[in-house]
């Protein structure tokens, strides 16, 4: 094995890493983590690397390659209880793989086969995988078309600067009609929320066609910017059959919508990627289908490689799991995925924001979701550094006890007590809408 | 909150289960589980479910209905490590969920957000959940085609009858040129390999481009036939952007690829569905990024729901993680995805195989693979109680010490040994191409 493992070992000083994709695990092994790592590149790339009989090596242009192995003695039981023969033999890995690209091209769905296929969770001796982190050169991340608008394109279509976004999900959703469903979304506008979202749940379905409900909330948007004299959106939700996706993006934009989402992993990245080509407007993604690739602590992927893959993929603006003790999310990992928001997808994990991803891939302005209200602005503001942010309360606009326009208004009052450098309850009593959203959220 | 959550639970014989999917979902929860259970209904369906201020209630149609909730005391810790507050009070869950297709409607996306989305892995209460089933109303189930060929179909396709079908993985593949390549299969075509098949990790690339790799596999698997005298199967791997998949599917027809593989999750379940309504050739399912989501206990979804959603999206033949200790997946659950490609996907869980779907959804072929050889055969045999399936070996074939002709026939042989009921050593005695398979495998 000695001589066969060394060909899936390699030093980033002697790789043209322009030419690989690198990702990194953590694993758990109950053999040589050496050739655990081998294996693991092996697996994933070039299984069998010749022809019975015939003198050739595919590895040294088409293999995974271990570029950085860092082992860990760990005698306590495995992680995942699989039939494991010597389990008192354990260790915990991480390895850093430059992947190959000439295997997988600039391909979403190939890009996954290799880094999250039967090769990664099916590898010898390796009992528990996730994958941590991944990185890309520039001159990949060139053939992605990224966020049309990103961060800098919404404020420029929303014309906010200089502080964080105000989405709010339009409640109550499954089951309204659309016409009393356009006057929630009327009322908060009115208030001033800047972006009236579809929740993730609804569709288009009989009892709120997408159409009808597109055309009734973009006439109601267009009459809320002529009284308010600002801009607002109406975010609409086309998450269906990708068969769908084009169309249902070219209905909503003609009716007036002019943010869409896309449930990103339950619809398809690469579909996503698809629509992104496509779009005439923000795209933003909402986070189903993510919590059980990422939220087990040792399998998996972790939630920072979903939102890279995401931005990559186009989206301006994605939802993810935020803080508060609902979202079950460590803060670190909150904060893991707005920095793959609006930090590097390069190569470089220390890189700063924006920089190394070149003008192609713009940050995407993060959204940590998750029973937010006017009080959940002060923390993220500090805990994100900046004002690029949105947050994306539902109840404390839409259930606020004095109606949607109040439940608005106690978003920006609250937003202006951060400014004030006042606090929240202290700057209440001259502001009713806050000091009743206090009262509903932090009762 | 119990006249509140009254309206989350109904009895199977008060609702007309013709207009509901069936959740089945484990739970572990620290707070009352029939507040769990109906927070859980809730999270997933109608969250706010009036107006302020509006006499009304959207629950009746639209929200989501606990029909059957087990409970067990479990004193232990909880089972994912995330903050929560009395672990002391656990409790393990197993509910069934009554979910409104009105909702949704038969749209795979849609279908997956409410089943796997934010609000079944971010409800109150909730720290582990795993979807361990699903099931489906007749009538929901003729809106999805399903599987164009199913078994019945690729046995016509492909002549066979009465035994397991052959599939094998050309290897090696990754850096191959399609000329050796295409030896290769050829090879395996004389020695009776039904199905050639492409590496999941073999795309359109520009050391082996699709175009040429189906036109040169095409051509021999034609001469192949011709000098057999029987049909040979060439399976391709269109995985790529959702948006080339079309493209891909009519160049690899042409060409005279005449299965076609995707990479199901890593590529996208609807988009699936947009192939197999398209598809002029079986399709196949390989199982990439399906352990992410399956491999967790008490988290993500069990894979026997993946497996049915592949077959309503269309597959016509399932590759899914087998027996083996590679594959480090338990007999039950092994089995548990062949019954899904075979049996009912309707919602009577102990239906017969085939019943209830209707004809619209056919039976599609499972295939567990994983490091398999001749040797494989008498178990899965056994184990499925029939021939309906199919063995994927790699290195078995193309790796056998003769060539994959030689690779190919020992898989007859071992066929043909567990047909005359004779042990495999015994029939080796006069099969060299078995003996040699033995040595290589077994050794």
């Amino acid at each position: 094995m000695n001589d066969d493992r060394n060909a899936f070992f390699a030093s980033v000083e002697t790789l043209d890493m322009s030419e690989y994709v690198l990702l990194d695990y953590f694993f758990e092994s109950s053999i040589d983590p050496v050739d655990a790592a081998a294996h693991l590149c092996q697996e994933q790339s070039t299984a069998q690397w010749c022809r019975v009989g015939v003198d050739e090596d595919l590895r040294p242009l088409h293999a995974a390659k271990v570029v950085d192995l860092v082992v860990e003695r760990n005698p306590e039981r495995p992680c995942l209880p699989f039939q494991i023969d010597h389990w008192e033999k354990l260790w915990d890995c991480r390895v850093k793989i430059a992947y190959p690209i000439r295997n997988i091209g600039a391909s979403i769905p190939n890009l996954l086969t290799a880094a999250c296929g039967e090769g990664a969770f099916y590898s010898p001796g390796i009992h528990a995988i996730k994958l941590h982190d991944i990185g890309f050169p520039a001159g990949y991340l060139e053939q992605f078309a990224g966020p049309k608008f990103g961060i800098t394109g919404i404020r420029e279509w929303t014309g906010i600067y200089n502080r964080p976004l105000f989405f709010g999900v339009i409640k109550p959703n499954i089951g309204l009609p659309p016409e009393p469903f356009r006057d929630l979304a009327y009322e908060s506008w009115l208030g001033g929320l800047d972006v009236a979202k579809d929740d993730e749940l609804i569709f288009d379905t009989e009892w709120s066609p997408f159409a009808k409900r597109t055309r009734l909330l973009g006439n109601a948007r267009a009459d809320a910017e002529q009284k308010t004299g600002k801009k607002c959106c109406y975010l609409a939700n086309i998450t269906d059959e990708v068969d769908r996706l084009i169309e249902l993006h070219d209905i909503g934009v003609r009716n007036g919508a002019n943010m869409l989402m896309i449930n990103a992993m339950a619809t398809g990245l690469s579909a996503a990627r698809m629509v992104s080509r496509h779009t005439e407007v923000p795209l933003v993604a909402h986070f189903d289908c993510v919590a059980p690739l990422t939220k087990t602590p040792y399998y998996g992927l972790h939630s920072r490689v979903v939102t890279k893959l995401q931005r990559l993929a186009g989206f301006d603006a994605i939802i993810f799991a935020g803080m508060g003790s609902r979202m079950k999310t460590y803060r670190s990992a909150v904060l893991d995925d707005v920095h793959a928001c609006l930090g590097s997808p390069s190569l470089d994990p220390g890189a700063s924001p924006g920089a190394g991803a070149g003008p192609a891939i713009k940050p995407a302005l993060p959204i940590p979701g998750g029973s937010q209200w006017a009080g959940s602005l002060q923390p993220l503001f500090q805990d994100i550094g900046s004002t690029d942010f949105a947050i994306v309360p539902g109840r404390a606009v839409f259930g606020h006890p004095d109606g949607p326009r109040a439940g608005a208004m106690s978003l920006h009052q609250g937003w202006d007590a951060v400014r004030a450098g006042v606090p929240l309850r202290e700057y209440a009593r001259h502001h009713r809408e806050l000091e009743v959203s206090i009262r509903q959220n932090a009762g």
